[in-house]
């Protein structure tokens, strides 16, 4: 097993990754070793490493894990990086790649203006679904919080999100507010919140605080939960561009059972190679 | 110009550099570029970028650039950083190099064992000279903060230091206390906020508040600072091992008017290439 591995780091919106070629360069990362590589100080730092290997059923098969080590199924924002890292690598010829995840085959494509394309599967509005405590499916649900009514979308884009409606994403109390919903007691299995501002009925500007990790600079499910709330309310039309603090995503969604496409940017911000014997 | 540049990240005692060899590369980065290098996310991501340059008075010019691409004088573990890269890049056979800084030349020592030796300069005592409002140098002043008394020693190591001996550095209010005393009006220009628990009279283990950053994992002057002022007190002897939270340094002074030296660890992270066009 190589002890100088090479590595890619890439970001996507501003959430960003360390992504390993598995598939020339065979590769086996402990739990601890990835904690190490993670952190901004010792290591390389990313919120996601990317590992692409080799599949019998697809393309590729790409693995994503947390800072901590932990195997995740899902990562908008790492599949357009992993897109552009097999493309720009040579691994692949093709745009439309078939790539197998933790959670099945999904098919990202790059498209011509370099942008990536995913699809993030189809959202679900039914309250037992999210997990949100509600008699029945609504776009809009009343939440009380600290003594006070706020108006929330609630859906899932396989992770659940509540959405509010604000008149300024920059003065909105995405800490405060954010924190005390995400441990509301309707949502049981906590939830990340969405801060959406409608600037007309194609482009919103948003900031989401995100379950178990706080406000971060870009969420791709936020992203797709905000703009589905708001086509599905009427309040906006797809396609909707949605400014975070990271960059610009494009969100297309044709309505009930169909699933959300999400374009957006994937950046190769450098390359470079790490002994890990050394960190 | 080269746009695509080679670098190496390095770390010491968790104060993380990129370093670039501008001897072999000629290299001009203009302050936007600095800031843009430094982002965690969309750059390298550093709290320091030491620049390695040819010199006519000394073995190398060094040069230090903040986060924010400002241009700072001094870098206790930035100079163990650069003995290291020079020595691993084969710039220079010697172990003992001199180095032109902004601050004057200076001849760090690479030790047998990988650990680096820097003269920090000799403690200033003098209030005028930290600068702190008192009317006489003394080893302690009471310190009146938020209409409670605290027991301080105040030192410079070329910027201003308040140390306070505390009984736990776990427990220590670092946050709420050094920001107190960091804007308290005895310090004219602010001061760095040292918290020292002593271990025994070799050994102390300190976290350091430091002017316009926060709290940070290791404080080169920081540990000068109150090694010297506990040394000076006669509750440590030299040589002092400050144990912090990114590692561990030695300090050793003979007191009055001597230099402090300050030994510690310069750890290669990575090697990188970035295209300075794609960022």
């Amino acid at each position: 097993m190589a002890k100088t591995i090479k590595f890619t780091k890439m970001q996507g919106a501003g959430n960003d990754f360390m992504v390993i070629d598995g598939v020339t360069q065979p590769i086996s990362l402990s739990a601890d070793t990835i904690k190490k590589l993670a952190n901004r100080q010792f290591g390389i730092g990313f919120d996601q490493l990317l590992l692409v290997e080799s599949s019998a059923v697809a393309d590729f098969k790409y693995r994503i894990f947390n800072a901590d080590g932990s195997e995740v199924s899902q990562c908008g924002n790492g599949a357009r990086c992993f897109v552009r890292f097999v493309v720009d690598q040579g691994l692949t010829h093709q745009r439309e790649i078939s790539v197998e995840t933790a959670s099945g085959i999904i098919t990202p494509k790059l498209e011509a203006h370099g942008l990536v394309t995913v699809n993030m599967g189809a959202p679900r509005f039914k309250p037992d679904a999210i997990p949100f405590v509600a008699e029945s499916a609504a776009n809009s649900y009343v939440l009380e919080v600290n003594n006070q009514a706020h108006n929330i979308a609630a859906v899932s884009m396989g992770n659940p999100h509540a959405v509010l409606i604000v008149d300024d994403v920059e003065t909105a109390p995405v800490q405060s507010l954010g924190a005390a919903i995400e441990y509301h007691p309707r949502f049981p299995e906590r939830v990340n919140v969405g801060f959406m501002q409608i600037m007309n009925e194609h482009h919103i500007k948003l900031r989401v605080f995100e379950r178990g990790s706080g406000e971060t600079l870009a969420c791709g499910t936020g992203a797709c939960a905000a703009a589905v709330s708001g086509i599905q309310s009427g309040r906006l039309s797809s396609p909707v561009k949605v400014s975070a603090r990271g960059g610009e995503l494009s969100i297309a969604w044709q309505g009930t059972d169909t699933p959300v496409m999400m374009t957006g940017p994937a950046v190769t911000v450098f390359t470079g190679e790490i002994d890990l014997d050394a960190i």
